[in-house]
Protein backbone atom coordinates (compact mmCIF):
# COMPACT_ATOMS: atom_id res chain seq x y z
CA UNK A 1 0.00 0.00 0.00
CA UNK A 2 1.69 3.05 -1.19
CA UNK A 3 0.45 5.37 1.26
CA UNK A 4 2.10 3.54 3.93
CA UNK A 5 5.20 2.87 2.44
CA UNK A 6 5.29 6.55 1.72
CA UNK A 7 4.75 7.27 5.27
CA UNK A 8 6.95 5.14 7.07
CA UNK A 9 9.59 6.31 5.18
CA UNK A 10 8.76 9.95 5.85
CA UNK A 11 7.96 9.10 9.84
CA UNK A 12 9.05 5.79 10.79
CA UNK A 13 12.29 6.08 12.93
CA UNK A 14 14.43 2.28 13.21
CA UNK A 15 16.02 2.06 16.29
CA UNK A 16 18.46 -0.55 17.50
CA UNK A 17 17.56 -4.19 17.87
CA UNK A 18 15.62 -4.15 14.43
CA UNK A 19 12.68 -1.30 16.01
CA UNK A 20 10.45 0.18 13.94
CA UNK A 21 9.00 3.78 15.97
CA UNK A 22 6.21 4.58 13.71
CA UNK A 23 4.33 6.35 17.04
CA UNK A 24 3.41 9.38 14.92
CA UNK A 25 1.00 7.93 12.60
CA UNK A 26 -0.07 4.12 13.85
CA UNK A 27 0.54 2.69 17.10
CA UNK A 28 0.09 5.56 19.89
CA UNK A 29 -0.86 8.99 17.56
CA UNK A 30 -3.03 7.48 14.91
CA UNK A 31 -3.59 9.60 11.31
CA UNK A 32 -7.37 8.84 10.78
CA UNK A 33 -7.25 9.45 7.25
CA UNK A 34 -4.23 7.15 6.87
CA UNK A 35 -6.10 4.17 9.44
CA UNK A 36 -9.39 5.16 6.95
CA UNK A 37 -7.38 4.51 4.13
CA UNK A 38 -5.81 1.13 5.85
CA UNK A 39 -9.26 -0.16 6.81
CA UNK A 40 -10.70 0.29 2.97
CA UNK A 41 -7.41 -1.74 1.60
CA UNK A 42 -8.06 -4.66 3.79
CA UNK A 43 -11.41 -4.76 2.83
CA UNK A 44 -10.64 -4.74 -0.86
CA UNK A 45 -8.05 -7.68 -0.19
CA UNK A 46 -10.24 -10.11 1.32
CA UNK A 47 -13.32 -8.52 -0.56
CA UNK A 48 -16.18 -12.34 -1.25
CA UNK A 49 -13.86 -14.35 1.09
CA UNK A 50 -17.31 -14.72 3.83
CA UNK A 51 -15.45 -12.81 6.77
CA UNK A 52 -17.75 -13.12 9.84
CA UNK A 53 -15.63 -11.97 12.65
CA UNK A 54 -12.06 -9.55 12.62
CA UNK A 55 -10.18 -10.77 15.81
CA UNK A 56 -7.33 -8.65 17.14
CA UNK A 57 -5.10 -8.12 20.54
CA UNK A 58 -4.97 -4.99 22.50
CA UNK A 59 -4.04 -2.73 22.49
CA UNK A 60 -2.17 -1.35 19.40
CA UNK A 61 -4.64 -3.27 16.76
CA UNK A 62 -7.53 -2.29 17.82
CA UNK A 63 -7.70 1.17 15.93
CA UNK A 64 -6.83 -0.61 12.14
CA UNK A 65 -9.51 -3.91 13.25
CA UNK A 66 -11.87 -1.26 13.90
CA UNK A 67 -11.41 0.86 10.68
CA UNK A 68 -11.20 -2.72 8.56
CA UNK A 69 -14.96 -3.65 10.14
CA UNK A 70 -16.34 -0.51 9.59
CA UNK A 71 -15.33 -0.87 5.81
CA UNK A 72 -16.04 -4.47 5.59
CA UNK A 73 -19.27 -4.02 8.08
CA UNK A 74 -18.42 -7.08 10.13
CA UNK A 75 -17.83 -7.27 14.15
CA UNK A 76 -14.21 -6.45 15.80
CA UNK A 77 -13.16 -8.88 18.98
CA UNK A 78 -10.52 -8.02 20.66
CA UNK A 79 -8.62 -10.79 22.73
CA UNK A 80 -7.57 -9.64 26.42
CA UNK A 81 -4.08 -9.54 27.59
CA UNK A 82 -3.47 -10.57 31.12
CA UNK A 83 -0.65 -11.37 33.41
CA UNK A 84 -2.26 -13.68 35.83
CA UNK A 85 -2.93 -17.31 34.74
CA UNK A 86 -6.39 -17.50 36.36
CA UNK A 87 -8.33 -17.86 33.85
CA UNK A 88 -11.67 -19.69 34.14
CA UNK A 89 -14.17 -21.69 31.56
CA UNK A 90 -15.48 -18.64 29.99
CA UNK A 91 -12.75 -18.05 28.17
CA UNK A 92 -10.73 -19.55 25.40
CA UNK A 93 -7.25 -18.77 26.56
CA UNK A 94 -3.45 -18.88 25.01
CA UNK A 95 -0.15 -18.03 26.17
CA UNK A 96 2.24 -15.47 24.30
CA UNK A 97 5.47 -14.44 25.28
CA UNK A 98 6.41 -10.68 24.27
CA UNK A 99 9.85 -9.96 23.59
CA UNK A 100 9.42 -6.63 24.01
CA UNK A 101 8.17 -6.62 27.82
CA UNK A 102 10.01 -10.34 28.07
CA UNK A 103 6.83 -11.73 29.63
CA UNK A 104 4.49 -14.35 29.51
CA UNK A 105 0.99 -12.81 28.86
CA UNK A 106 -2.20 -14.84 28.59
CA UNK A 107 -4.45 -14.07 25.62
CA UNK A 108 -7.95 -14.50 25.99
CA UNK A 109 -11.24 -13.86 24.40
CA UNK A 110 -15.11 -14.78 25.86
CA UNK A 111 -16.28 -18.26 24.46
CA UNK A 112 -19.39 -15.87 23.90
CA UNK A 113 -17.71 -14.00 21.09
CA UNK A 114 -16.06 -17.19 19.02
CA UNK A 115 -17.47 -19.79 17.43
CA UNK A 116 -17.13 -22.39 15.12
CA UNK A 117 -19.79 -20.84 12.74
CA UNK A 118 -17.08 -17.92 12.28
CA UNK A 119 -15.07 -17.44 9.53
CA UNK A 120 -12.13 -14.79 11.20
CA UNK A 121 -9.99 -12.66 9.57
CA UNK A 122 -6.91 -11.68 12.05
CA UNK A 123 -5.78 -8.39 11.61
CA UNK A 124 -2.73 -6.31 13.76
CA UNK A 125 -0.16 -3.57 13.39
CA UNK A 126 3.28 -5.34 13.34
CA UNK A 127 4.11 -8.94 12.41
CA UNK A 128 7.67 -9.46 13.95
CA UNK A 129 7.95 -12.60 16.02
CA UNK A 130 4.82 -13.79 15.03
CA UNK A 131 3.82 -15.06 18.52
CA UNK A 132 0.74 -12.94 18.62
CA UNK A 133 -0.50 -13.84 15.42
CA UNK A 134 -0.23 -17.28 16.35
CA UNK A 135 -1.98 -17.48 19.60
CA UNK A 136 -4.35 -15.80 17.83
CA UNK A 137 -4.60 -18.76 15.53
CA UNK A 138 -4.67 -21.12 19.02
CA UNK A 139 -7.93 -19.52 20.46
CA UNK A 140 -9.96 -19.65 16.29
CA UNK A 141 -8.74 -23.20 16.81
CA UNK A 142 -9.89 -23.99 20.15
CA UNK A 143 -13.15 -21.97 19.04
CA UNK A 144 -13.18 -24.40 15.82
CA UNK A 145 -13.67 -21.37 13.70
CA UNK A 146 -11.96 -21.21 9.92
CA UNK A 147 -9.15 -18.59 9.66
CA UNK A 148 -9.89 -16.46 6.40
CA UNK A 149 -6.75 -14.98 7.05
CA UNK A 150 -3.95 -12.51 8.29
CA UNK A 151 -4.29 -8.49 7.28
CA UNK A 152 -0.78 -6.82 9.03
CA UNK A 153 -0.52 -2.97 8.70
CA UNK A 154 3.91 -3.58 9.09
CA UNK A 155 5.45 -7.05 8.55
CA UNK A 156 8.86 -7.32 9.20
CA UNK A 157 9.55 -10.02 6.56
CA UNK A 158 13.33 -10.43 7.03
CA UNK A 159 11.80 -12.39 10.70
CA UNK A 160 10.99 -15.12 8.39
CA UNK A 161 7.68 -15.64 10.50
CA UNK A 162 5.50 -14.02 7.76
CA UNK A 163 6.76 -16.44 4.87
CA UNK A 164 6.78 -19.30 7.60
CA UNK A 165 3.17 -18.86 8.59
CA UNK A 166 2.67 -18.97 4.43
CA UNK A 167 4.30 -21.96 4.01
CA UNK A 168 2.07 -23.12 6.19
CA UNK A 169 -1.02 -22.57 3.93
CA UNK A 170 -2.33 -19.18 5.97
CA UNK A 171 -3.17 -16.40 3.69
CA UNK A 172 -1.45 -13.56 4.88
CA UNK A 173 -1.26 -9.43 3.67
CA UNK A 174 0.91 -6.83 4.46
CA UNK A 175 0.26 -3.07 3.56
CA UNK A 176 3.72 -2.42 4.09
CA UNK A 177 6.07 -5.46 3.69
CA UNK A 178 9.81 -4.26 4.79
CA UNK A 179 12.57 -6.58 3.36
CA UNK A 180 15.37 -4.66 5.76
CA UNK A 181 15.92 -1.66 7.51
CA UNK A 182 18.86 -0.09 8.63
CA UNK A 183 19.36 4.18 10.20
CA UNK A 184 19.72 4.81 6.93
CA UNK A 185 17.31 2.78 4.56
CA UNK A 186 14.16 0.61 4.33
CA UNK A 187 13.79 -1.17 1.49
CA UNK A 188 10.14 -2.89 0.95
CA UNK A 189 9.25 -6.02 -0.63
CA UNK A 190 8.45 -5.73 -4.22
CA UNK B 1 -28.44 8.33 21.09
CA UNK B 2 -31.46 6.00 19.90
CA UNK B 3 -29.64 3.58 18.60
CA UNK B 4 -26.74 3.20 21.43
CA UNK B 5 -29.59 3.16 24.49
CA UNK B 6 -31.92 0.79 22.12
CA UNK B 7 -28.64 -1.43 22.07
CA UNK B 8 -28.21 -1.53 25.80
CA UNK B 9 -31.74 -2.25 26.59
CA UNK B 10 -31.67 -5.25 24.20
CA UNK B 11 -27.81 -6.77 25.18
CA UNK B 12 -26.74 -4.50 28.24
CA UNK B 13 -26.31 -6.87 31.11
CA UNK B 14 -26.83 -5.36 34.55
CA UNK B 15 -24.40 -7.19 37.46
CA UNK B 16 -23.69 -6.86 41.27
CA UNK B 17 -21.87 -3.97 42.25
CA UNK B 18 -23.57 -1.16 39.78
CA UNK B 19 -21.83 -3.10 36.61
CA UNK B 20 -23.13 -2.74 33.14
CA UNK B 21 -22.04 -5.74 30.35
CA UNK B 22 -21.44 -4.51 27.19
CA UNK B 23 -19.06 -6.98 25.75
CA UNK B 24 -21.43 -7.84 23.26
CA UNK B 25 -21.17 -5.04 21.09
CA UNK B 26 -19.14 -2.18 22.75
CA UNK B 27 -16.01 -3.49 25.15
CA UNK B 28 -15.13 -6.91 23.44
CA UNK B 29 -17.46 -7.60 20.48
CA UNK B 30 -17.90 -4.51 18.83
CA UNK B 31 -20.47 -3.83 16.65
CA UNK B 32 -19.09 -1.99 14.00
CA UNK B 33 -22.32 -0.12 12.25
CA UNK B 34 -22.87 0.71 15.76
CA UNK B 35 -19.43 2.22 16.02
CA UNK B 36 -19.32 4.40 12.75
CA UNK B 37 -22.78 5.86 14.00
CA UNK B 38 -21.11 6.85 17.34
CA UNK B 39 -18.18 8.11 15.48
CA UNK B 40 -20.66 9.96 13.50
CA UNK B 41 -22.60 11.48 16.08
CA UNK B 42 -19.58 12.66 18.06
CA UNK B 43 -18.54 14.50 15.10
CA UNK B 44 -21.96 16.14 15.06
CA UNK B 45 -21.87 17.32 18.78
CA UNK B 46 -18.37 18.85 18.61
CA UNK B 47 -18.89 20.13 14.93
CA UNK B 48 -16.75 23.77 14.60
CA UNK B 49 -15.53 23.25 17.53
CA UNK B 50 -11.77 23.75 16.72
CA UNK B 51 -10.68 20.00 17.74
CA UNK B 52 -7.11 19.03 16.38
CA UNK B 53 -7.09 15.87 18.51
CA UNK B 54 -8.65 13.52 20.30
CA UNK B 55 -7.30 11.73 23.37
CA UNK B 56 -8.45 8.27 24.69
CA UNK B 57 -6.82 5.47 27.06
CA UNK B 58 -6.06 1.84 26.34
CA UNK B 59 -7.84 -0.13 25.68
CA UNK B 60 -11.45 0.01 25.09
CA UNK B 61 -11.75 3.40 24.70
CA UNK B 62 -9.33 3.21 21.22
CA UNK B 63 -12.27 2.14 18.84
CA UNK B 64 -14.57 4.59 19.61
CA UNK B 65 -11.50 7.36 19.47
CA UNK B 66 -10.55 5.60 15.99
CA UNK B 67 -14.36 6.44 15.06
CA UNK B 68 -14.51 9.63 15.80
CA UNK B 69 -11.23 10.51 14.63
CA UNK B 70 -12.39 8.66 11.64
CA UNK B 71 -15.63 11.33 11.02
CA UNK B 72 -14.30 14.14 12.23
CA UNK B 73 -10.77 14.11 10.33
CA UNK B 74 -8.43 14.59 13.56
CA UNK B 75 -5.79 12.42 14.42
CA UNK B 76 -6.20 9.88 17.52
CA UNK B 77 -3.78 9.74 20.57
CA UNK B 78 -4.07 7.24 23.34
CA UNK B 79 -2.42 7.18 26.40
CA UNK B 80 -0.89 4.02 27.96
CA UNK B 81 -1.19 2.33 31.21
CA UNK B 82 1.77 1.44 33.25
CA UNK B 83 2.28 -0.27 36.62
CA UNK B 84 5.48 0.42 36.71
CA UNK B 85 6.06 4.06 37.92
CA UNK B 86 9.29 4.25 36.28
CA UNK B 87 8.66 6.39 33.76
CA UNK B 88 11.15 9.42 32.02
CA UNK B 89 10.78 12.84 30.93
CA UNK B 90 9.82 12.08 27.40
CA UNK B 91 6.29 11.46 28.63
CA UNK B 92 3.20 13.60 30.52
CA UNK B 93 2.64 11.05 32.99
CA UNK B 94 -0.40 10.90 35.79
CA UNK B 95 -1.44 8.38 38.59
CA UNK B 96 -5.18 6.83 37.60
CA UNK B 97 -7.02 4.34 40.52
CA UNK B 98 -8.64 1.75 38.87
CA UNK B 99 -11.75 0.48 40.87
CA UNK B 100 -11.97 -2.84 38.78
CA UNK B 101 -8.57 -4.13 39.34
CA UNK B 102 -7.87 -2.24 42.83
CA UNK B 103 -4.59 -0.88 41.36
CA UNK B 104 -2.73 1.98 40.73
CA UNK B 105 -1.73 3.00 36.78
CA UNK B 106 0.17 5.64 35.39
CA UNK B 107 -1.43 6.32 32.57
CA UNK B 108 1.48 8.34 29.79
CA UNK B 109 1.73 9.73 26.62
CA UNK B 110 4.81 10.87 24.99
CA UNK B 111 5.54 14.66 25.08
CA UNK B 112 5.75 14.97 20.95
CA UNK B 113 2.13 14.26 20.16
CA UNK B 114 0.20 16.10 22.62
CA UNK B 115 1.65 20.11 22.56
CA UNK B 116 0.08 23.38 23.67
CA UNK B 117 -1.21 23.85 20.52
CA UNK B 118 -3.61 21.25 21.06
CA UNK B 119 -7.46 21.71 20.97
CA UNK B 120 -8.26 18.26 22.91
CA UNK B 121 -11.89 16.31 22.89
CA UNK B 122 -11.23 13.21 25.25
CA UNK B 123 -13.16 10.48 24.33
CA UNK B 124 -13.85 6.90 26.30
CA UNK B 125 -16.23 4.23 26.60
CA UNK B 126 -17.95 4.63 30.50
CA UNK B 127 -17.46 7.03 32.65
CA UNK B 128 -18.21 5.94 35.81
CA UNK B 129 -16.20 7.26 38.87
CA UNK B 130 -14.32 9.89 36.36
CA UNK B 131 -10.93 8.69 37.28
CA UNK B 132 -9.57 7.82 34.15
CA UNK B 133 -11.43 11.06 32.34
CA UNK B 134 -9.34 13.73 35.76
CA UNK B 135 -6.10 11.33 34.93
CA UNK B 136 -6.44 12.65 31.00
CA UNK B 137 -7.39 16.32 31.98
CA UNK B 138 -4.17 16.21 33.86
CA UNK B 139 -2.20 14.98 30.50
CA UNK B 140 -3.99 18.00 28.64
CA UNK B 141 -2.83 20.52 31.42
CA UNK B 142 0.16 19.00 31.53
CA UNK B 143 1.12 20.09 28.06
CA UNK B 144 -0.83 23.24 28.10
CA UNK B 145 -3.36 21.99 25.82
CA UNK B 146 -7.15 23.43 25.83
CA UNK B 147 -9.30 20.83 26.64
CA UNK B 148 -12.52 20.96 24.05
CA UNK B 149 -14.56 18.97 25.94
CA UNK B 150 -15.56 15.27 26.47
CA UNK B 151 -17.46 12.36 24.67
CA UNK B 152 -18.87 9.25 26.87
CA UNK B 153 -20.34 5.91 25.06
CA UNK B 154 -22.14 5.33 28.06
CA UNK B 155 -22.54 7.49 31.53
CA UNK B 156 -23.38 6.15 34.84
CA UNK B 157 -25.14 9.58 35.91
CA UNK B 158 -26.00 7.63 39.17
CA UNK B 159 -22.47 8.79 40.47
CA UNK B 160 -22.75 12.13 40.07
CA UNK B 161 -18.95 11.62 38.41
CA UNK B 162 -20.12 12.99 35.33
CA UNK B 163 -21.88 16.23 36.59
CA UNK B 164 -19.59 17.07 38.91
CA UNK B 165 -17.14 17.57 35.90
CA UNK B 166 -19.58 19.67 34.26
CA UNK B 167 -20.46 21.80 37.73
CA UNK B 168 -16.67 22.48 37.18
CA UNK B 169 -17.07 24.14 34.10
CA UNK B 170 -16.07 20.88 31.36
CA UNK B 171 -18.48 20.13 28.28
CA UNK B 172 -19.48 16.96 28.45
CA UNK B 173 -21.39 14.90 25.94
CA UNK B 174 -22.82 11.29 26.83
CA UNK B 175 -24.36 9.06 23.84
CA UNK B 176 -26.70 6.62 26.53
CA UNK B 177 -27.09 8.83 30.03
CA UNK B 178 -27.93 5.86 32.92
CA UNK B 179 -30.07 7.10 35.50
CA UNK B 180 -30.50 4.37 37.64
CA UNK B 181 -30.53 0.70 36.31
CA UNK B 182 -30.85 -2.89 38.19
CA UNK B 183 -32.05 -6.71 37.07
CA UNK B 184 -35.07 -5.30 35.56
CA UNK B 185 -34.81 -1.84 34.56
CA UNK B 186 -32.73 0.82 33.02
CA UNK B 187 -33.78 4.20 32.81
CA UNK B 188 -31.86 6.81 30.55
CA UNK B 189 -31.60 10.30 31.11
CA UNK B 190 -34.01 12.14 29.44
Amino acid sequence: MKQMEEKILREGVVLPGDILKVGSFLNQNIDTQLLAEMGQEIAHLYEGCGTTKILTIEASGIAIAAAAGIAMGVPVLFAKKHKSSNVDGSVYSTIVHSFTHNEDYNVVVSKDYLSADDHVLLVDDFLANGKALRGLIDLCDQAGATLVGVAIAIEKCFTGAGDQLRAEGVRLESLAAIESMSDDAIVFRS
